[in-house]
């Protein structure tokens, strides 16, 4: 029944969970530790709470939850989910924040998983495929009600250094290198060459939107020169997008579209929509989660609808599905904002004593250094 | 005979030796090449002499050694118990130094092993997860015995900083996702699913031990802070346990369990025990290989114990075994304590010229730096 | 038809030309964010411009290009010969140079497998194992082309430091540790265990080169300490040595003779050769690559002859063998030289505006660094 791909993709989406995403998150020169370890924290507790949750429903027909590696597999996708919104609010929490934040994230990803395959008969596969747009609004919607004053000028703290740059240029590689797995490790064998399909698809399809979001990256710099940031996260676009639609996807000219528009869209929108959410919606998004996850996964939900809609014949099933569709995109957009607003207000409390500002994006608030060296 | 399977397990746990060991040893702040650069000479010459004494036994009966990805698979793991030694060593002591250190105590290891087959009928797998122990009494006794006067205080470089601190955290967390596949790259899939069931128990036990490490550390902490240096290597102490015990972890709440408490026995040890082991008994533990190894192998081999004597119905057998076990450790640690005795009288010769006290934790007294950059 | 190895495979040489060599290149201390991300963006190109020249034949007679896993790993494996040549000229070129560069070699490189192909009936695996033969002499060709007055005296910013030189360690362990699934990754699985057959020996000549390595670097130092240039890429001779020559390798000890002859050719040559083809020939070969790259494959190429020789019964078949067997070489240098002249020459229009000598190994010249801090 399980096979050796199983331990390989288990650790293929390992890798992505505690290196990518943690190595990705310690950009800021004084936020190393924090971006890495309590990431890695995060997830490690936000995977157990997925693996107990997901298990309900066996729990309540047979009475007990079989533990397996492909239940450790969807429970470490789920903690994406909670990894992207984290995204948002890196820098300006605190440890237990990020813990609620977490489990909330996770809990409500599940039960909107859930109402999915029941209430609307997604397939297991497009309902985990949510991850992106559920993780991205949750975020954006919790930075907007967590927002400082002060937040338009940049904090004391929020910047980079060569190093911790090289840092998170590593953890992007990583996710890059093994999303082909993360997008295939769900699909079954049932049809033979179907998921070696899928890795190829995604592979082209992050290709294509890393010399994207490059190009536009230059193109649209007043100097002709590359901004690391869009190189840290847009060259993922595609990876997203793809994932999202990927059951319907079969060729390979539909992947390389999708990533070439995938990295437009996100580097386009990492340029100029994130001043504007700052300034207009006074949501001070640190990672960009909004264009680096939230718009390519949009866009992926699209194309799901465009490519279904094009092998459509019959035109009854076809507005059928695009009705069901639609509902599946709005209700996971309505319930990551309720969800949002529920963990917003839960830590607008001052019980949980949030940082203050100028502690913001420091290490020295949560861990303790007894040896550091002074000079560095 | 050989499955794809094979080359996976040798790529996890070569990712571990040369990755995950290498660059947890890199934290201390003029030490990151000798850490990550002698760590990996030594693990290659370490596991050509365990590839060669492990086939020596063949060599004696059928006149030649067999090399082939087991063999390779289980002298690096021969090589992860010198690698443990050599952590509570590190930074006092020069090349040379650490190859001794490293073919005595592969020797012994592989010495021990035999032993404990033919005399004492242990599986082969429960002789070779004896490593931990091994590894950590043979460093502990060797730093016992090149004590330096004047350890007590720190050492002019024994400092880490921010950068070297995420090197560190990256080989912890190599370490800590590879940990599943190393506990069952040995596994036979004679019972089908078995080596998935040990993947399953020692990840439950690792994401346990985890969270039960940065609690510990975060409660015995004055300020509520965690402390990196737990981070670094608590976190693993459940893996440690479970691998010690795998052959009678069946359910994952006995994994979960170990997992805990091992983690809990591992940060307390590292918080308390360091410093009495270096005030009291004069061993300069550098990076707390007691704590971090020595501590939840015990644990382990005694939740062997437990087990299988809570799944015993005969009580002859119960104490037949008891009696076994119980000489299987005490023979491992008087073996591993008598090695690192004998090392230790080889290295005090001064013949190997010891590095001097204010060159100890530097990179220069080895390395050559010709076009270092002077400011950084 | 497909099989989870081949997802491992292409994940392990992702692995090499993503990390390994991105991370290889992060070494000097102003030129991380390039070595790293313009190596990651020409990579990303290049692959999918030998996918598409790999498939022209295809498309030729069928109509189409089918693109599945194992032509990804033949189209990466093609990349890594222009990411070779670019490490010859890292440093003095701009990201425009790169893409040309890695446009043309990969094209060279193709076209010279398909005549060794076709007019020397070459084996597929060994006309692509001349990779680094080719990458070498066309880098090295190309230096000398792009040749600046005053190279002799290093480059202002042509140095690293202890943070740039982890970095790079990381990436020659990371390619160390995933080259033997590099020379296997071609092998089909015909004669069952011939695969494993070859990582065992690639993984034998490679621990046996970075022994011979360090020994090297040591005895041929003055004060007896290790070179970390010659760690960072002269312990890898052993694996580029039995990749050329691996169809014939079929016994441990020759894979271990070919891993030790190989180490010392390379590190004496880096020792020796570097200084002399800059001030002899004005070819400033920034990553050494004629020692790292070119001399290891030229013996790989002499081991192939030589064991082939040695078991061939038939003179006439081995005269015929050792003919085609020069020529190929011969060939081979003789395209790379070319198209190295070609590009060379395209390079050299001011059209392109190379840096200029006081902004090579400079970051700040390609990238925009809106929130560095200033201190670090």
């Amino acid at each position: 029944m399980y096979t050796g791909e199983d331990l390989a993709d288990l650790q293929d989406v390992n890798a992505m969970v505690f290196l990518g995403f943690g190595f990705l998150y310690t950009s800021f020169v004084r936020y190393g530790f924090s971006g890495c370890g309590l990431n890695f924290l995060v997830a490690v507790m936000a995977t157990q709470l997925a693996i107990i949750l997901n298990g309900i429903e066996s729990w309540y027909y047979r009475g007990k939850i079989t533990i397996h590696l492909g239940s450790i597999v969807v429970a470490e996708m789920c903690t994406v989910s909670a990894l992207i919104s984290i995204g948002a609010v890196l820098g300006k929490t605190n440890p237990v924040h990020l813990i609620l934040i977490a489990m909330l994230e996770v809990s409500g990803f599940v039960l909107n998983g859930w109402c999915l395959r029941t209430l609307l008969k997604v397939q297991p596969l497009n309902s985990i495929m949510q991850l992106h747009t559920f993780g991205a609004f949750f975020g954006l919607i919790l930075t907007w009600m967590l927002y400082r004053k002060g937040s338009e000028q940049q904090f004391e703290k929020e910047k980079s250094d060569r190093k911790t740059g090289l840092f998170s240029m590593f953890g992007t590689i990583f996710l890059w290198m093994f999303w082909p797995s993360f997008n295939s490790a769900l699909i079954e064998d049932g049809t033979p060459g179907r998921k070696l399909q899928v890795v190829c698809s995604t592979y082209l399809a992050l290709a294509v939107s890393a010399v994207t979001a490059a190009a536009v990256s230059i193109l649209s710099s007043h100097k002709g020169k590359l901004n690391p940031n869009h190189m840290q996260s847009c060259i993922l676009a595609g990876g997203i997008a793809v994932g999202v639609s990927i059951s319907v996807v079969h060729h390979p000219w539909e992947a390389m579209a999708i990533g070439f528009t995938a990295a437009v869209v996100s580097t386009t929108g990492y340029k100029y929509l994130k001043i504007h959410t700052l300034l207009a919606f006074q949501s001070h998004d640190t990672c960009a989660v909004l264009s680096t996850y939230g718009l390519p996964s949009l866009l992926g939900w699209l194309a799901h609808l465009l490519l279904q809609l094009k092998d459509c014949n019959d035109q009854t099933l076809a507005i059928r599905f695009a009705v069901f569709h639609i509902c599946t995109l709005l209700f996971t957009i309505m319930m990551s904002l309720s969800m949002g607003i529920i963990t917003g207000l839960l830590l607008r409390l001052n019980l949980w004593r949030p940082p203050q500002d100028k502690k913001c994006f420091d290490d020295q608030a949560f861990w303790e250094f007894p040896h550091l060296a002074v000079h560095k």
